[in-house]
């Protein structure tokens, strides 16, 4: 039995990657091209185009830090501290060590961890302030040891950057922050110019200018994820309270007009009692325009006949955020196969994990929780195999080895085997 | 100083990615829209078109399998057997376990761990046979807990797959086996035919319409990297060997004309006899043609006034292969930043890593070490972050939590807290 009590259609949730069009992707390119043949000419000239302010310097001053501190209340500050020791003390916990093991012939293999020299953040602009962005993208390269970490984001029309974004960066101890947004400020910190270094990574949302610039350097160096539309699956059975699951649902759909937000129950009656719960919600919303449109086109109440057919609904979609809000949410999590977060039980609101919890806000979208992950300290190290073999191990094995490489029709590798037997 | 005795130039060894023609990568979307189109039938017009056989089934059988091992001495099987069991034992080692994080006010926050569901490899067919290439992709997957494993290769003019290709496969427990390659077989892997369910990670090396194919798919599928041209750089004093500098030199060379090899040493003495050696082995190597224009583009000597100053020209180079070949090789592992896999000592030659001693082989190629690692177990799984709060801790945060979400302009975050404290 599938009722759909919300007017989107569990089947359209799959969704693709926006790749832009045709005149977005050649516009991309050739900025990217003037970025690398100028440098921070064309950074200041792409600045003046697109975000309408003439800069004479890129690099924010400790003067504008400063004057960001004013700006901001104090609460908000403390807030952000708060933020950022829980998300610091989560990430310090995916701390990987190097290790070696040792046979007693006298081989050792091993796996040594290094952090990336430098990494890039892309944190947005607009209308709206990110400090989350930085938060979510900083701590976990600081927490791998990337010593060198660049933030790069639009200036407004006054040529500043908004108080929230530069407190953020300065409580993390971040250096270099540029204004710089776009294609432009991609380029930069792919192939460098005058003023901005390379980096080896560069995370990050951005608009679609900056995923097709983030997906055009790809190679040259790391990128995260291409970020598809937000979504929400609440898997939740009659113990859910209405009202919570219908704000929660509301939460993704203000993102974007294309965000997704899901319920999947066994319960006719939370289902009924959430879809008028969700229109009523929506009046009052400031963003219901944005909301409306994602609710209708990719809002889905999803009945199943059992909790294990609702699970199963689950892992079809691999949702990026998961909500689990039945009499006992800890028992579902091992039949979870695919989700980039799951939050268990009524105080577990999505929310608390975009800013504060200390998971990273940074998920895999439609549907590549079926194979990708949240952003995290791993995404900031490269690991190197380490081999060390013995003269004994060596003679036991080289024969072989060396046969092995016959196998494979590479006589040189053979013989640089054998070449030690002589 | 830098003195280049080989004619390939230092700075010439960081080389764009194939990114294919025009015609190779239209080639390469008609191919894979055929597949999704006409399934199996696809396959099979494409496996007689490009291999030059007219198959009847795709999945290899077990009288295949048997076939197989009559064909291959039992001597190669059992080298296969040991190296298998070398390449478990140290991807076993990189498996992770899920934590949680216990908080007195009732918070839970952890990392859950879940392997992919399906995962599928790629074993490129041709004149040689690839049996290594089955081992190092499979194993990992097998280790981080993968139940499927699809195995895809083209079959050679009889319609039959290497036995040194089924026999690994049939050590390792692979049940699905299919006879198809190049860019269908991509395609079935992503999408699905009648026959091939489709998988969540596609890896293995493969010619250029294999790696189109893979770029092409890469979102709704994951991939492992785009290998590039295999590389060596021998980092040596005094105390190493020219024949067996040289020897592995030529073992990295006989693979493309385009892979690199490079000797960077601070002995002009070691650095002129190696150059001779190379010279002298080449002359007798069956794949002197392939050696000969890949030591001369792209092979060169580099002699550096010091070994602090080899070590950076190591770290700019960031090799995909590092052999160490210096009176204390160990010593020098801290300060080697960027490579893909360091062997130590004479007895670690390259070729040892190709097959036997445990590492993988898949390796980041053409600089990507400074942000790629080798292919590991982590490949196979991934992360989702769990995130439980109690209602203490939920009523100490929520204002807090609110607030950060109208600083960010999204009303809906807010009220979805503030729901919980009505």
């Amino acid at each position: 039995m599938r009722i759909e009590l919300l007017t989107g259609a569990f089947a359209s949730l799959k969704r693709s990657i926006d790749s832009g069009t045709e005149t977005q992707r050649d516009a991309v390119k050739s900025i990217i091209e003037e970025v690398r043949q100028k440098g921070d000419a064309a950074l200041f000239a792409f600045t003046e185009k697109f975000d309408g302010v003439s800069l004479s310097d890129l690099k924010v001053t400790e003067a504008e830090t400063q004057a960001a501190y004013q700006e901001l209340d104090p609460e908000t500050a403390d807030i952000i501290r708060e933020a950022a020791a829980n998300i610091r003390s989560y990430h310090e916990k995916q701390k990987r060590e190097s290790w070696m093991t040792y046979k007693e012939d006298g081989t050792m293999l091993g796996q040594k961890i290094t952090p990336l020299d430098a990494a890039g953040v892309y944190v947005p602009g607009g209308t709206a302030a990110y400090p989350s962005s930085v938060l979510m993208n900083v701590i976990p390269a600081q927490a791998a040891g990337v010593k060198r970490i660049v933030l790069v984001s639009p200036p407004n029309k006054e040529g500043t950057l908004p108080a929230g974004v530069l407190v953020a960066a300065k409580e993390l101890g971040v250096e270099e922050i540029y204004k710089a947004g776009g294609a432009q400020a991609i380029a930069a910190l792919a192939y460098g110019t005058e003023t901005i270094r390379p980096v080896d990574k560069i995370t990050g949302p951005g608009n679609i200018y900056v995923a097709l610039a983030k997906r055009e350097v790809f190679g040259d160096v790391a990128i995260d994820m291409i970020a598809g539309p937000s979504e929400i699956v609440v898997l939740a059975d009659n113990t859910a309270v209405p009202g919570e699951v219908a704000a929660d649902l509301l939460s993704q759909a203000e993102h974007d007009a294309l965000a997704s937000s899901v319920l999947v129950t066994d319960s006719m009656e939370l289902a009924e009692a959430v879809s008028s719960e969700v229109k009523k919600q929506l009046e009052t919303l400031p963003r219901r325009e944005i909301a409306s449109a994602s609710i209708e086109d990719y809002g889905c109440i999803y009945v199943a006949d059992s909790i294990d057919e609702a699970v199963e609904a689950v892992n079809e979609l691999a949702p990026e955020h998961l909500e689990i809000l039945t009499e006992n949410p800890m028992e579902l999590v091992g039949s979870i196969r695919h989700a980039g977060a799951i939050f268990l039980g009524r105080y577990s609101s999505e929310p608390v994990g975009d800013y504060f919890a200390g998971p990273n806000h940074v998920l895999p979208t439609n549907g590549t929780a079926r194979f990708s992950s949240p952003l995290s300290v791993d995404d900031f190290i490269k690991k190197t195999s380490i081999i060390s073999y013995s003269e004994k191990a060596f003679a036991q094995s080289a024969e072989k080895i060396a046969a092995f490489a016959r196998l494979e029709g590479l006589e040189a590798h053979a013989r640089a085997i054998e070449e030690r037997l002589k």
